[in-house]
C-alpha cells in the first residue's frame, strides 16, 4: 500500500482533526500534519492539494459527524410529525453540546467551518434535505397535509428555529430545560402550521 | 425655566445621540455632552447621576424610535391575523433598514444599548407584549382560536422570526425581496399553527 491510499487520506484526516482540538485553527497547516505523521508534505498534498483544501476537509468531517445521528432519525419509519419533532431536537440539543461543552474546541472547528463557505453550504443542503424528506413523506402520508413544497417548507422549519441551532445563539438560551421548553412549543407551533393534528 | 425642568433632559439626551452618531460610543461621555451644550457637567449629573445612566437613557430613546411605529401597527383594530403579519414585516423592515443603511451608526447605538441589559430586557417586554395584545385580540375575536397563553405565544413568535429581526442575523438574511418572501413564508406557517384560516 502506498501513500495515496484512503487509509492514508483518514490518517491524514485524523491527524489534523487532532491538531486543531490540542493547538487551534492556526496548526492546521498541512507541514504541522506531516510532521505529526512523520510523512513528507509532498505526500500530505497529494491527497490535499493546498492547506485549505485540507482544512476544508476537516470541517466536512466535523460537521457531518455533528449531524450523523440527525440522519438516522430523518431515515426513520415512524410517524413524520413526531419525526420532525424528534429530529429538531436533536439537532438543538447536539448544537448545544458541541457550543457549550467545549467552547473553545468548538470555536477552532467553526473557523474552519467558515473558512469553507462551500462545505457549510453542502452541509445546510443535508439538513434541508432531510427535514423535506420528513415534510414529504406527511404529505404522501396525509398527517402533514398542508405541506406545500416540502424543500421550501424545510428551509422555513429550519430558520424559525435557528435560534436553537445557530452557533451563535445557543450560547444565549439559557439553561437547556427553558431551551427544550421554547423549541417544542415553537415545534408544536409548527406542526400545527403544516397541518398535522396533536 | 432652570436646569432642571424635562426640557433640558432632552437637549441633553439630542446632544448625546449627535455626539454617538458623529464620533461614536467613546465620545458618549457626560463631560463631552456639557461641552457640546456650554453646560457645567454638574447640570448634566442632575438629569443623569452616572455616564451609565446618561447611555441607558439615549439606549432607550433609540430603541423607543425604532419601534415607534410598531406600537401603531398593535394598536391598529384590523383583523389580527393581517395585524401580526403587517407587525412582523414591518419589525423586520426596521431592522433591516437600521442595520443595513448605516452600520456604523447602528454598531454604535447597539453597543450602548448592550452596556444596560436592563433596556434592552424593557424593550423586549414591549415587544411581546404588542404581539401578545394581539394574539389575545385574536383569541377573542376567533380569529386565532388556538392560542393558549398570548404571552407565551408571543414569546414564540418572536422567536421564530428572530433571523428578521435579531441585529446579528439581519445583515445575513440576502436581499430584501428574498427576506420578506422568506418571512411572510414562516409568517402564514405560524398564523395556521395558531388557528388562523387562510
Amino acid at each position: 500500500m502506498d501513500g495515496s491510499t484512503p487509509d492514508t487520506r483518514s490518517r491524514i484526516l485524523d491527524a489534523a482533526a487532532a491538531l486543531l482540538r490540542r493547538h487551534g485553527p492556526d496548526k492546521l497547516t498541512v507541514l504541522d500534519v506531516a510532521k505529526r505523521l512523520g510523512m513528507s508534505h509532498g505526500n500530505v498534498y497529494r491527497h490535499f492539494p493546498s492547506k485549505q483544501a485540507l482544512r476544508a476537509a476537516v470541517a466536512e468531517d466535523w460537521l457531518a459527524a455533528v449531524t450523523a445521528p440527525l440522519m438516522a432519525i430523518a431515515a426513520d419509519r415512524g410517524p413524520p410529525p413526531a419525526r420532525l419533532a424528534a429530529w429538531l431536537s436533536a439537532l438543538a440539543g447536539i448544537k448545544r453540546r458541541k457550543v457549550l461543552d467545549d467552547p473553545e474546541m468548538f470555536a477552532g472547528f467553526h473557523r474552519v467551518a467558515v473558512e469553507s463557505p462551500e462545505v457549510v453550504a453542502a452541509h445546510l443542503g443535508h439538513m434541508i434535505e432531510q427535514v423535506a424528506g420528513i415534510l414529504a413523506a406527511g404529505k404522501a402520508d396525509g398527517t402533514l397535509p398542508l405541506v406545500t413544497d416540502p424543500e421550501a417548507d424545510a428551509r422555513s422549519v429550519l430558520t424559525a428555529t435557528l435560534r436553537f441551532h445557530h452557533p451563535d445563539l445557543v450560547a444565549s438560551t439559557g439553561d437547556a430545560a427553558t431551551a427544550e421548553a421554547e423549541l417544542a412549543r415553537i415545534t408544536a407551533l409548527l406542526l400545527r402550521g403544516l397541518g398535522a393534528t396533536p
